[in-house]
């Protein structure tokens, strides 16, 4: 792995941490992010940022842009679903998490997004990861679904090449033949990168499981591992959601989760990063 | 899943408990095993078995029959080595979890073992699990290295079919196309197993992912999604080990982990299955 | 790859033809076995031996023992469809392939069987692979469904060790991310162990797809890529078959697909082994 | 697989024929495409383009812009790359196929290309794909290392949406286990694509494999089963080469392979497109 200059271990003697306005990824706070895998509708995305900020989360996610696998999905609802982040993001305080598809985007979410995220179908996309070296807001940087630990951090290399030292990298499950569930979430990947290199790593236990009921396991089973992080999706109504449904956390039950994940933090020596202090359960 | 009848969740309407001894896998203690991959020699044995056990450990794993992707590959002591964990359980009192390889070889194994455990390779060697039907010891049954969740929980069928209802489940990792580690653990298995069958279900994160580093951290991502328990591989001096050292913990260090195992294990609202109290760290 | 001694290239310094009977498999001639997936009757396995013998093919597929992933499954007709094998044997002259399950059972389809199958789900028992070194007669030795070439040649090298030195490899798929077909045939094995070893390779398209329109393009393209011979299941009623219906050709066609893979044999300078000359098409 | 609209079986009852100049693909003459992985210098384009097109070869292959793990490997002479490209076209006769990184390298790479390359890691890259439906140029499209047929086929239909039906997919290899060679070619997915698609599908074995030795066995298979063309790697200095040399053929063998897959695509009821008739072997 000779090749891993700026991303590896030799190139800083401590961790990262990256700023994202006040708050802090990769020191003892455990970054959380939730929200619906697709912004849909103002009314969706105000109740759900509503609801979650009630629960102290501080990062909200959401995609304006969808990468689907058929023309024919819906594909999010653009420039309009960017708008309505912003607003929610001015009503509740919440920072955004939100992709960005290519190069020819990045200057349109730019102004939107408080951490731009690629996703993994642009895992070794090299000419689009050079220019997200150029911008200098932080990055959250999906392991492809059939990139190696190496190849992954390469690409992250990219990022850093260019000038933009924010990267924070997101493992979310990787193709395998077992189709039981969605992908295959790798685990061990996140005590293996943080031997690797000082760059912080979060887990999506939503799209690395794929399945509503592992949600929470895989989410605790991350921190233990040492995660810096978590991202989950959560629907007022997974039902009627217009994509990945089955996938997302119930709004409703959501303080439940957050509850077990600060438990589970502060027992691996972290804390969740909540605007609200822990109450009596 | 209809196949599914005595292994699947509606067969029995509490999860199941099994007895080895006066042990108990699948309660709310979490079964810890510990030992060498492979028996080499009564100093090698009995300085590990009276390590761990000193340690509080209750179950040692070790194997006298060793399955070897080349035959010009150590194969393991054969009966002598079976020999020698029945000296070490007697002097250390420690429960021997030892593999059997085939049909041929149950009737030898049998008067050593409290548990036979069955490896991968003969995850679907379906002729041999009818057999191992017959007995009236816990098996330990690793999942095959490509076997879905749904063909693993069918090959256990053939096992209760038998009239074996004492069956352990073990997620061991699976093969990927990442190299990176040696395989890639799947710990989403855990709580998705636990969904379709009343069986306990432990991990091996040393096969699991073949590097000391990465042992204690995925034990501990295993028993937060929720494993009842985990087997890992100690060895006295694991850079002469005749097979997997590099997997190996050093057993002067193993205290250490077992604090940190002990504390998630009651963290998660478990005990960890040990003769000794907790000690002041 | 220091350990292939014996199933290396440099053990012997031509390829290995192994002699079934009469017939040769190595040779110029490419072996040719066809029959159903299982024997399920007298009726079903005449006609199948009937039509195939009448169509020149000299050996004949076709499990009494059927390793099924579900206890629940069709699991062969056992003893009983040995015998109808040998009987078929013995009206229509072909020659016997059926499948061997485990260690106890040699000695019982020894008699019945001129090629003995050993299955994918066998690949790594090497203490059953042991066993068939010991006896004189060809082993058909599929590849496992996650064995690396590497693994496979030295689990083959466990038969030779013992002093069967006539073993057959099948390539018939392995297991991908890609579930569009049942299996991935790995068509470069062909060559690639033909590189490594002295042993011969077969092909098997039926497993190695699981589709009926799959197994004609795959066994050509086996051939122009070096196999000595292809394995392909046939019944004279696939609809009604009680496993693997969907990959079996028709009976009723098979006169075509024999045409273009002879066709094929000659073109890539060999003959394909049948009793019956070329006709005018 | 109802999505698939304009790329589907039921979109046009013939198969696609795509014009290159006053060549076709998909007809009843097979592509054949050779050159170097990548552009290296003036003397090394001209004596591989001079060899070729004295072969008979009338495309000839060759990257400007690499994408490469490494973001410390050769990345390509860029525009350098592509002028040399040109003038190697009109000096020789040969149309280019090259590859395009992203969607701001169309318009520079458009002038140079008969043929426009999408390589493996763009292959789920959506808004590059609807770009590529606004030219008017062939686009190759390779499969993704980690797509199944399904995936490729409906990010094909991105293309066609756009209004460019001048598609040619690309069996490139896939990612498995198995790293005894590079990467896995699935053969099935030849005939496979061809039931499902009008579109015309081409073979890289030299991607494939990765190793010189299987590409011609490869490309035979490829042709075997049904493949509109195949594209391979060649060097006039395959140790010198900057990029892939270990999968690159000798410009000095060429010929050789040439008449074995002419014959091979004679046998098969095509014919080889070259400039030059059969000559006496």
């Amino acid at each position: 792995m000779s090749d891993l200059k700026l991303v590896g271990k030799q190139h800083r003697d401590h961790k990262s941490v990256i700023k994202v306005g006040n708050e802090l990824v990769g020191a003892k706070e455990l970054c959380f992010i939730a929200g619906p895998c697709a912004v849909e509708s103002a009314e969706q995305l105000d109740e759900i940022a509503k609801g979650i900020s009630e629960l102290g989360v501080k990062f909200m996610r959401g995609g304006a842009y969808k990468p689907r696998t058929s023309p024919y999905a819906f594909q999010g609802l653009k420039k309009e679903g960017l708008k309505l982040l912003k607003d929610a993001s001015d009503r509740y305080g919440v920072k955004i998490v939100t992709e960005v598809l290519d190069t020819t985007l990045i200057e349109e979410v730019y102004p939107y997004a408080d951490i731009l995220q690629v996703g993994s179908r642009n895992a070794k996309n090299y000419s689009f990861l050079k220019e997200l070296g150029k911008i200098d807001k932080p990055i959250l940087f999906k392991r492809g679904m059939s990139s190696t630990i190496n190849e992954w951090l390469l690409a992250a290399e990219y990022i850093l090449m260019g000038g933009n030292e924010n990267v924070i990298l997101c493992e979310r499950g990787i193709r395998t033949f077992d189709t039981s569930v969605r992908n295959t979430m790798d685990i061990a990947a996140i005590p293996l990168v943080k031997e690797l290199s000082h760059l912080p790593i979060i887990a999506d236990p939503s799209q690395g499981t794929g399945q509503r009921s592992l949600v929470t396991p895989l989410s605790l089973a991350s921190i233990a591992a040492g995660a810096d992080g978590v991202m989950i999706e959560v629907h007022n109504e997974p039902e009627e959601a217009l994509s990945d449904g089955f996938q997302s956390m119930y709004l409703n039950t959501m303080g439940d989760m957050i509850k077990v994940l600060r438990a589970q933090a502060e027992h691996s020596g972290r804390t969740l990063n909540l605007t609200k202090e822990p109450q009596t359960v």
